[in-house]
């Protein structure tokens, strides 16, 4: 039994946390909740227990095996220092130390081995990467890819909690027929979309982008691998969606083989009813810890290249439930000590 | 002077072509509107005069020059006979006719010599194909376009007027915690977003997926020209938006250049404003005629590729504003006779 902090209990992805520990029945001897001083002293559910948010301290750590950060990159900067010190295993779900080279950035039905090398921190990819990757990773046994350029539909989770109800708040407003004026995201979300939000580097992607075309080569261990990426915030709660197009090195395989490889892999499943119209959405993703995956054909521009769309969500496989099963991957691999 | 008629004058493109003609100043002599039986005798404004909505008959064109459609490919289909006996030029922006042979697919920008070869049907575009098309046929001058990735984010108004109302209606339910039952479209659109509702063919794509496709191959008059496309509805009003990856056969242009040559474009308006993230949106392209282009960055997958985002309005350049430029463009070509 491990005693779990979770730092940035009462955001978006910190209270999915709490409750995917709890439906995975994790094996929790005690668990801390951690929040901004505002919030301290206030009450969260855990296990049919009600236990008191915290304030975090270098202290903290001494009572912790395992510490899940979500409260942003600079708290994660902060503390891990006071982490390692303290022998807590710190799983990170900030970009602060995703490109480092001692710290893992795993997907564990991807890359679990990648564990071992941990020095005290792991890092859990961004949500869009590990969307994308959940739906192409499986694909690599039928052939090597060698170029991929996707497309986003990011949900507003993606952005916290402050952004979920702004999409809400700002589409009341909208029906109102009454002004907006955006507080949390940078342009106007109801009935809008917009390029992310993230900033412009040199080569002209944004921050997003950027991400996920490195972290894809640093998770499937391949420097060589063409990323493009378009990142695209659109008015959806809490599941991200993008459409795929990936250009294999050799011959592409079959539609039967990719449905088949894709539906057995853990945490993918295939929704692709051609006769139906019925695909990968949102509204199905939202809440359900598998990636779903669909509309899946040979691309008739390419004779290497196949189309496909995804859905998962951001909150769940995107963040917490990725942050605990990198815990539990841990624990199987006999990485966490207790 | 030339006497127009709108087929479908009270649909979401019908209301906007009458807008559309009375803002351009279109020379009507007069004007004849329309539609369904049960809106027969109903009033519409046209010029700060209303006129009464017309059952369409056979004699109908007898009165009329132009005929502006949008009511759908069987409406398209029941009248051009009747339409080519009377005389009367049918631009038609339904999908009935447009990979037909002797029906020129015209994008006035882009290719208004096509309509000398006309037979009395000039067909409109896709939505989608449109705005694809503005975005990339002036890159099509700084080097030879090889192949295109497209993924859309694509308005309800395409579906029209009623799939509006369905999107608006659906929102406030959801917003109310109530239950959706989707009328128009085929799934939930408030805050959810899915594959294109057209059928999949035998290659997997949808409808409008193959229509991009094979659209652009003919208004662009490269049959060789490879296009792949994943089209996607999402939960916005009337402006279409597109992530698109352009790959050159030869050296890729300078970002400058490319600036340039959309800014220099009639129609196109660079939105490209790396400092501040201020990209196309929705938001900023509905109620214009201008297609918005911008995140415009040379693609880091692959050395003769480009990334763009482009946002138009489905209703005015996408479908009402391009019929009436057309019909324009005859004009000044002289090929409309009075």
């Amino acid at each position: 039994m491990y005693s779990v902090g979770i730092i940035g209990a009462t955001g978006a992805v910190g209270t999915e946390m709490l409750r995917v520990l709890e439906q995975r029945k994790f094996p929790v001897s005690e668990i801390h909740s951690f929040a901004s001083t505002n919030s301290v002293g206030k009450e969260l559910p855990f296990c049919g227990k009600l236990h008191q948010i915290e304030e975090l301290t270098a202290e903290s750590f001494e009572r912790l095996d395992i510490a899940l950060f979500s409260a942003g990159s600079e708290i994660s900067k902060r503390w891990r220092e006071a982490s390692r010190r303290a022998g807590c295993v710190m799983i990170d779900n900030s970009s602060a130390f995703r490109m480092e080279q001692d710290v893992p950035l795993v997907i564990p039905e991807i890359n679990a081995h990648d564990l071992v090398g941990h020095n005290g921190v792991i890092a859990v990819p961004n949500c869009s990467t590990i969307i994308l990757l959940m739906a192409i990773a499986p694909l690599q046994k039928l052939g090597r890819i060698k170029r991929i350029v996707v497309s986003t539909y990011q949900a507003v989770s993606g952005a916290g909690a402050w952004a979920m109800k702004e999409l809400e708040e700002q589409t009341r407003l909208f029906l109102r027929g009454e002004a907006i004026e955006p507080t949390i995201l940078p342009h106007p979300i109801a009935f809008n979309l917009f390029v992310h939000n993230s900033a412009i580097n040199e080569s002209g992607y944004n921050g997003e982008e950027w991400k996920m075309i490195h972290e894809t080569k640093k998770i499937l261990h391949d420097e060589s691998m063409a990323v493009t990426a378009t990142c695209i915030r659109v008015p959806i709660f809490r599941a991200h969606s993008e459409s795929i197009n990936i250009e294999f090195e050799g011959e592409r395989p079959s539609i039967e083989a990719m449905r088949e490889t894709l539906a057995q892999f853990p945490g993918v499943k295939v929704v692709d009813e051609r006769g139906a119209n019925y695909f990968p959405m949102p509204k199905d993703a939202a809440g359900h810890y598998d990636v779903l995956v669909g509309h899946i054909r040979h691309d008739i521009s390419n004779p290497h290249a196949v189309d496909l769309f995804a859905s998962g969500d951001q909150l769940l496989k995107g963040a917490a439930l990725d942050a605990v099963q990198i815990a539990e991957s841990m624990i199987e691999q006999g990485l966490l000590t207790k």
